[in-house]
């Protein structure tokens, strides 16, 4: 896969029937291959979080998926255990009923349709990558959190997808990478990236985004989604409804890329979406050093829900989403359907 | 001193003409105090947030100062070198100005003068937490920010001496502690005070206030302060902007805690206030282990400010101010004069 992938980085790799997975948990530092060769590794993997990143983690379940047709495993307890992996991401889903829809058991076919959702997602970022960099203004300062790039994709990348698309295109001065706690992908896995594609970039605290929107350093906020709902919320990282605010509030525009398949026509409003709430101990202790004191109680949702009415542009590889509300989120997919797309 | 303190926390102590400093930098799980024996080691102790919290570092430079006169030292250079050590909270100045004022070289006398201002201190916190917490209602939930606690002043604290005094009135449900980074004052040292007087408390993600408050789960935020202008903006520790931005979004309360001290009325607004830039490697590791990619840029502003306008009242030992801006803040010291107190 990784010589379609336009990014240096690769994180999910498919070879010999085999399952290799970037151990995310340890970059940059360290960069490990794991190697899955069944469902149950890959449902592992997954809530340990060797691979994050909803679109990565549907591409993951999909691969997961075809290990367990190898095997000649039970197909229908594959399916439930990739499923409980992780509850946010709605990608998971739709990349397993998918595989499913096949409505085969055999090997070759599933394998052949999990690389097939891979090549879709690259694909599907680099039009998104171009469809939200045509917006962007000669110059832009981009603010982002987590990590939405190659890593968190296919390849390319949503969020980070639109920010390489805007760099390549010469339109980028700088882009502000939030740490993100409590994982810190931004300072882990964004920076990384960055550094990868020389774009010239600065680590931020979280809380420190709000003073630099007051002193008019940056003018867009792009991040990626975890699910999106028929009215245009957005499920995303804990962290992104507080930058969505404080866009508003300075005058700032704020994007969110995310490819057809995040999107979850099912739910009608984000108060819809099922939070995950992660161990205390993500927040009290950092790469196992215990910060916080012993036994103190901690609050750790791993998303939070940004309203559409906060989200000036939704970019997709179907199209750009302006003011994102039921009307207009339901006139994207019914161009995208009209235009063929699995949507 | 410890005696005086109505809480467990004791972080600054005079003791057979030594100072002594808990070193604030590995607590909650060790405790190490450190001796200063002159005005050398007190600025280095302060520089290198051995301790810190502008009211502790305000009585602890006049302690450095007090130590120097002991050793017969050059007063002119210790006033600078200890002025040098942080450039941002004005009760380091406000304090060496008062011992200089003395215009006395008299060790004993010196020595008595650094003794008063922390006992001030701990009195001016016990009347500024009585009366914030009169001003809280049944059941409030607060969020806070940072450490503004016994640790970060002379004793009970500015912003925590409110919640200390509210919760000892019986008002307070809940209090949710920010971590702060890059420093997690709140996740070490909010949490470990709040641990020691078993108050009601959860740590929280910065990037997680918004939630919180969108899902109406605090009703006010109550934060300290390193200097107020003569305006009533705030600077205070990196983080307090986006809160106050997102507590006014979501109709909640925002409280600033801050002694007479923490005032500088020679500044007419924020912006003329110097703030603090630390080393980039505060952001790209924690705890000594490198998280970001090596060489990677980060920004790391010690400090934000918080316009007036976001404020809803600032406590202080002299009574409230409601609504603060060059008017009211006038007000309030024209009333304290009039009671004879230092301002």
């Amino acid at each position: 896969m990784s010589a379609q992938s336009p990014s240096r980085v690769n994180a999910i790799e498919w070879r010999n029937n085999r399952l290799y997975l970037l151990d995310q948990r340890i970059l940059p530092h360290e960069q490990v291959w794991i190697e899955c060769t069944s469902a149950a590794d890959t449902a592992i993997a997954i809530r340990d979080m060797v691979v994050r990143g909803a679109p990565a983690i549907g591409i993951t379940a999909a691969y997961g998926y075809a290990l367990e047709a190898l095997r000649g495993g039970d197909m229908t307890e594959t399916f439930r255990v990739l499923a409980a992996s992780r509850p946010t991401a709605v990608n998971l889903f739709w990349a397993l009923e998918r595989m499913a829809t096949l409505g085969t058991t055999d090997a070759a076919s599933l394998v052949a349709e999990a690389i097939r959702i891979h090549e879709e997602d690259i694909a599907a970022n680099l039009a998104m990558g171009n469809h939200g960099a045509s917006v962007m203004p000669e110059g832009v300062r981009i603010y982002t959190h987590c990590n939405t790039g190659a890593l968190a994709t296919g390849g390319h990348g949503t969020a980070l997808g639109v920010i390489r698309s805007a760099w390549n295109d010469g339109k980028v001065e700088q882009v502000y990478a939030g740490e993100t706690r409590p994982w810190l992908q931004g300072a882990r896995l964004t920076a990384w990236e960055l550094q990868q594609d020389n774009i010239t970039a600065s680590l931020v605290c979280d809380g420190a985004a709000a003073q630099l929107f007051r002193q008019g350093k940056a003018d867009w906020v792009i991040v990626g989604a975890d699910r999106i709902t028929a009215n245009g919320d957005v499920a995303n990282k804990i962290g992104t409804y507080s930058l969505a605010v404080l866009a508003r509030h300075h005058g700032m525009k704020f994007m969110v890329a995310a490819p057809l398949s995040t999107f979850d026509l099912s739910l009608s409003s984000g108060d819809q979406i099922p939070i995950e709430q992660r161990p205390m101990s993500e927040v009290t202790s950092i790469k196992g050093i215990q910060i916080a004191p012993h036994e103190f109680p901690a609050i750790n949702p791993s998303f939070d829900v940004t309203p559409a009415e906060l989200i000036d542009v939704i970019a997709t590889e179907a199209g750009l989403i302006h003011n994102p509300s039921k009307e207009t989120v339901a006139a994207l997919f019914a161009r995208a359907r009209a235009e063929g797309r699995q949507a």
